[in-house]
C-alpha cells in the first residue's frame, strides 16, 4: 500500500522534554570517542566535569522522538529504511546540562519513483526550556527504499556538494573502540543492530555496526580539532551523507578541504579504505 | 594529633540506599572492560540489555558511602591514605537491576607503629531492599600511612596468601582503554586523580591512574573467564592487595594457580612488567 503523503506530512508529534546531566554529556562524548587521549586537555573538557562543555554534535541525541516510522499507521516499509543524511545547525552553544524541548515536524517527502524509493525529511528543533532559546535545528533524511511511487510529493532538496577532486587540504584520523557502539547506545539509539551479533547477521552484516550518528560525531570531532581549536562555539553547522557502515574499532580518517568559513569533507575507514561519510559540509564561525 | 580509636571504631554511618538500572550495570561492566570483544556473547551478557546480568564484582560500586575519612572529625591524615586491600564475598547472584541498602561499619583499626602507619578495615554489607537478602559483603582495607602510633588498636588480620613460587597454571590477558578511568568513574569514584592530569601530577604520577577497583574488576573478569565459563553465579569471593598503579590503556595479565575451589592469583601490567595486584584469592562454586 502506498504511503499517505498528507498523513505523514502532518504526523502529530508531541513535544519531547529531556533533562540531561553532566553524566549524559560525558557519556555522549565518550561514546563518540572524545578522551581517547586522556592527557589532551582539549578533549578532557567534554569528558570531565571540571569546566565541562557539551560536544557540539550532542543535539543529535537530545529529545529524540525514537523510531516513530515503525508505527504501522505510517504505512512506511520501515524494514527497508536507511538513514541517508544528517544535518545540524547550532544556533547557541549547547549547555553541558539542562532541560530541552524537542519539536519535530516532517519537512518534506520526496517521491523518487516507484523503483527508487522516497526521501523522508524530518526537522527537529531543540529549544532550551528555561530561556526559550532555540539551540539547534536538526534535519534527518531517511531513505525509504520501499516507498517510492506514492504519486504526490515535495520537490527534492538540492543535492549536497560533493567533495572536490584531488587531495584534501588536511586529514584527521580518529579511533573508535571495539565497544564504541555499546557505549554510544547508552545515551542514544538502543537498536540491537549495534550490539547483537545475531540481529546484525540477520540484517546482512558480519557483525554489529556503529551508529551512523556516532560516526557523525567522530567527523564533528575531526572538524572541531582541525579548524576550531576544540572551541565548540566555533562550529555552527555540520551536514553529511552516510555512504557505508563503520564497524566499531575502526579508525575514521576525515579528509577536509578548507573553503574559508565552509569546510568540505568526507570520511573513510582506514582499515578497509571505504568512504563511510560523504558530501560533508561544516560551517565555522571564524 | 593521634586518631581517636573509639570515635572511628564507632563512626555513625547512615544506611545508604541505591537504586540502580540496566544502564548502571552496563556502564560498570563497560568501565571494567567487558565488551572489548563485541562478538563474544559471554561478555555481551554484561553490556547488552537482552538477558542482562550484573558483573559479579559490581557490589564494589554499590551503596558506597564515599570519602568519609576526609571528614576532619575523623582526625585521619587522609592525604596519606592508600587503598591497600579489597575483599568481596558474594552470597547471592547480584541482580542486574534493583534497590540495595549498604550498611557500613569500621571492623578494625590496627596500629602498625608510629612510623609504620595504621590499617583501617571497613566492612560494607549490601542487602537487597525488596527481599532483605544479604547479597554481598565487602571489606575495604585502607593503609593510613600518617596515623600509626595512636596506642590502642585491634589485632592485625592474618596476611593474605602470597602467590606460589614458579609459573602460574594459566594466564589471562585483558586490555584496558585509554579512556577506561573516564568511563569507570561515571558509575563510581569521581576522584579527579583518575581524570585530571594536573591532579595526578600533584600526587606524583605522570598521568591519571586507573581506579584500583577498576583493575580489581579486570582481575574478576579474568577469573570469571578462565574458571567460571563466564557464569557469574560461580564466583563467590575475590580478595587481593593493590601493589602498584595501572595506567589506563595498559594490558593486565592475571596469573592464576588452580587450587580446586580456590584460585590464587596476581596481576601484572604487560607494558611495564609490574605486579599491580597481588596476594589474590578467588573462591569458585564448582
Amino acid at each position: 500500500m502506498p504511503i499517505d503523503y498528507d498523513k505523514i506530512k502532518n504526523w502529530p508529534f508531541p513535544d519531547i522534554e529531556q533533562t540531561y546531566t553532566e553524566k549524559d554529556s560525558i557519556l555522549y562524548a565518550l561514546g563518540v570517542g572524545y578522551g581517547h587521549d586522556p592527557m589532551d586537555e582539549a578533549q578532557l573538557q567534554f569528558v570531565y566535569e571540571q569546566g565541562l562543555k557539551a560536544a557540539p554534535t550532542m543535539p543529535v541525541v537530545l529529545a529524540n522522538p525514537g523510531f516513530w516510522v515503525k508505527d504501522p499507521a505510517t504505512g512506511i516499509d520501515w524494514v527497508k529504511i536507511v538513514h541517508g543524511e544528517q544535518a545540524l545547525r547550532i544556533h547557541q552553544t549547547i549547555p553541558a546540562t539542562g532541560t530541552v524541548i524537542g519539536r519535530m515536524r516532517v519537512k518534506a517527502i520526496v517521491d523518487k519513483g516507484k523503483d527508487k524509493g522516497a526521501l523522508l525529511i524530518q526537522e527537529r528543533s531543540i529549544v532550551d526550556k528555561a530561556s526559550g532559546a532555540l539551540l539547534a535545528t536538526l534535519e534527518h533524511t531517511t531513505f525509504c527504499r520501499g516507498d517510492g511511487g506514492f504519486g504526490k510529493g515535495d520537490a527534492a532538496p538540492p543535492p549536497p556538494p560533493a567533495p572536490p577532486e584531488g587531495k584534501p587540504d588536511v586529514s584527521c584520523d580518529l579511533p573508535t573502540l571495539p565497544q564504541s557502539a555499546l557505549i554510544y547506545r547508552l545515551c542514544a539509539d538502543r537498536n540491537p543492530l549495534h550490539a547483537d551479533p545475531a540481529v546484525a547477521k540477520a540484517a546482512g552484516f558480519p557483525r554489529p555496526i556503529l551508529h551512523g550518528l556516532c560516526s557523525y560525531g567522530v567527523a564533528g570531532h575531526a572538524i572541531l580539532k582541525t579548524f576550531c581549536g576544540y572551541d565548540p562555539s566555533k562550529l555552527t553547522a555540520l551536514s553529511l551523507r552516510f555512504s557505508a557502515p563503520v564497524f566499531p574499532g575502526e579508525t575514521i580518517r576525515t579528509e577536509m578541504w578548507n573553503r574559508g568559513e565552509t569546510i568540505l569533507f568526507r570520511s573513510r575507514v582506514l582499515e578497509r579504505d571505504v568512504v563511510v561519510l560523504n558530501n560533508g559540509v561544516a560551517t565555522i564561525n571564524a
